[in-house]
């Protein structure tokens, strides 16, 4: 275990009980404020702490760091630096906030770099190159398949042997708080002979969550799956918005377009897979066994609890799903692994999206396609009203979260909602 | 007609009867020679014009252009300034390669501006945000739809009411002339009852082009259909290399990811709508009337001739296929109207391509699998070979040109090498 994995470490900011961000965690975002150009920051307990002034103050001399790279608008060149570079940033976070150590503490600067969360705005923290959406949920395919298909024909003969994935749209991805507007296109009512033209009246939410690639390959290079997650520098929330009618229309033969490319929110903190290294898991075992360069030794998930709430414009908000990012069948690593066999470049900030978490049961499925089974089974709000898809006003809320003897380490949140078409 | 166009037009360059490159065209690229750093030039002839030094020397200092836009090494940022903007240097050109002109003639400077093509590496012209890849040739849909399912259920329901397209891989578009590995993945053989892993057999080119977004948009705002051009500033010759094995294998239900991610080569020059504007012409009658936000008036395609050479490693090459822009059923207006009617947000320098180019014969078909009818009927090549799809050693040559009464604007070549898999 790493010094920064210490369950018994303590900051000298106050993390309240509950909190996402204890000195374990130090994820990484961009904030800005209305004095404060976008820059840096990791969170701790309610606030955000500011990486260009901790740099300008001197904090990370010995780590042979252009300091400029804390004041860019984008992680992406902190990144680039890599994992020995970056992993030494949070490290020395890790010293700046402990209360047990003298050397590197801050604290009397405190005014100067800790601004409450509540008072700043958190933009994109990465400028997302390529964006590929994964489908590696064996429950969510199961369900989508057996709707749309049949039980018998749930899984399409290709599903059990590769991660199935699609390109999605990088320019539309967005930040958690960003208001997301109902799309309009063509949908084909059932029964229908031609098609109309409106807004969705099926908008639906999916809960993902998306790794960020934190070092480049070449044209023509592969990716080992023994050294993927060296790639992979941390996790985020990731919704993948979606228009059912639209979706249903355009995509066959090539996949969806239209249906998911108005939005995509997440969450505006990478979690480095460091912090999550305490919660690491098995997936769920592979049969049949996949070929040789999809075979990967150890537990290669993570046990992080996930959560969806609604909440409507003027109303209570509810939980309407409850899953588990370990319920993935594919791992990240299979994942990368999979899309670089070909020799596909990867750059620092592309974004793999898992595809929607279903879980076992039906309070863990991961879009309100499923939950409602198409619409044919409503859930109740705490409003008296009912929910098959989303209605404007209301707000979808994804959460993640690790917990474990006392130790929590989490996402914080991925929220948007909904605005009637124009 | 704009001055750029008129046919009588003679530059002080010479210009060989044949060449892609006449005063009328003035398309944009980056080059960079050994002693020289990528940046802007334009081509006339047999040479390219170096945009950064005719900066220097004040020829557009009156177009009220940050002459550090000229220096870079893509042209987004150039492209961004507008199209009056791009427009007047392309006219200022015009006016500078002139021999009939005085008042810019820059023909005393020629040993500083002018680079002999043979002795300069073209580079990639645009950083692509998003690509888009349409399926816009109803000869080319009705092919593969015949080939994989029948005759009579060649277009899927939606083909005619939509432009169907689907997000392709950014990281690998690559400039004419880079080699292509032989791409690896999984195949799942005829009558196997377990998929394979090893190099593609079925590697393909796919004959398109690709047109080059000028203006962006915010989230949420849709571009109307009588505006769409406004927002287009170019067009390059687009190689969607396939390898149909692992395509085959993987496409359903979410589309086309590795078969097609490895590489896309593109054209090194950017021809701008205003050169293409003499070849304007009306494209394939509509039926059904498409619904009202894809209706356009007046000729929304242009008289491209395409071609596609194989040519061996030792032997001769051979043009396995001739075809036209103007076969393609949805205009770029009509894509792009469908691309953003959602909310999807565009972004300067991203690439939207046609879909494979077929036309209504066997000699016009834009992709091996086509042209011989997935492998069932091979093409002779001079040297007494056959192909099927293309082998390692072959050059895959892309061109296209508009011609008409003496006046030839063309895109030069979009070229890749097959290199055998590692």
């Amino acid at each position: 275990m790493s010094r920064t994995n210490d369950p018994n470490l303590k900051s000298w900011v106050e993390v309240p009980p509950g909190s996402d961000f204890p000195i374990q965690n130090l994820p990484f975002g961009i904030f800005k404020t209305p004095g404060l150009t976008p820059r840096l920051c990791t969170a701790i307990g309610d606030y955000v702490a500011d990486l260009q002034v901790l740099a300008e103050h001197g904090f990370f001399d010995d780590l042979g760091i252009d300091p400029r790279v804390f004041a860019r608008p984008f992680l992406n060149d902190f990144i680039a630096l890599g994992k020995a570079k970056t992993g030494a940033v949070r490290s020395r976070l890790s010293e700046i906030l402990d209360d047990n150590l003298e050397d590197w503490d801050a604290s009397q600067l405190a005014d100067y770099f800790l601004h409450r969360q509540s008072e700043v705005q958190m933009l994109l923290p990465v400028r997302v190159g390529d964006y590929t959406d994964f489908y590696s949920s064996r429950e969510h395919a199961t369900n989508v398949g057996t709707m749309f298909r049949s039980k018998e024909n749930a899984l399409m003969p290709n599903w059990l042997h590769l991660p199935v994935g699609y390109h999605g749209r990088a320019s539309s991805i967005i930040v958690s708080g960003t208001p997301v507007r109902r799309p309009k296109g063509q949908q084909m009512p059932d029964g229908a002979e031609k098609p109309v033209f409106g807004p969705s009246r099926l908008l639906d939410f999916e809960l993902e969550m998306a790794f960020v690639i934190g070092r480049e390959t070449a044209l023509g290079q592969s990716v080992d799956i023994a050294d993927a997650e060296d790639y992979i520098f941390g996790l985020c929330l990731f919704n993948d918005w979606s228009a059912r009618d639209i979706q249903k229309w355009e995509y066959v033969p090539l996949g969806p377009f239209l249906g998911k490319s108005f939005a995509s929110t997440i969450s505006p903190w990478i979690v480095t897979l460091d912090a999550l290294e305490p919660f690491r898991t098995e997936g769920p075992k592979q049969d049949p066994n996949p070929l040789p360069y999809l075979q990967t030794k150890g537990p290669g998930s993570f046990d992080i609890q996930l959560e969806v709430e609604i909440r409507p414009e003027a109303g209570e908000g509810k939980v309407v799903c409850q899953s588990n990012f370990k319920h993935l069948y594919w791992s990240m690593a299979q994942q990368l692994a999979h899309h670089t066999v070909n020799g596909c470049n990867i750059r620092v900030g592309d974004m793999m999206a898992s595809g929607t978490i279903s879980g076992p049961t039906p309070d863990s499925y991961g879009s309100m396609l499923e939950l409602s089974w198409r619409g044919t089974t409503p859930i109740a709000m705490p409003d008296g009203s009912e929910r098959r898809f989303l209605l404007d006003g209301d707000t979808a809320i994804l959460r993640g979260w690790c917990e474990k003897e006392g130790l929590r380490v989490g996402f914080g949140e991925a929220s948007g909602k909904v605005l009637p078409a124009e």
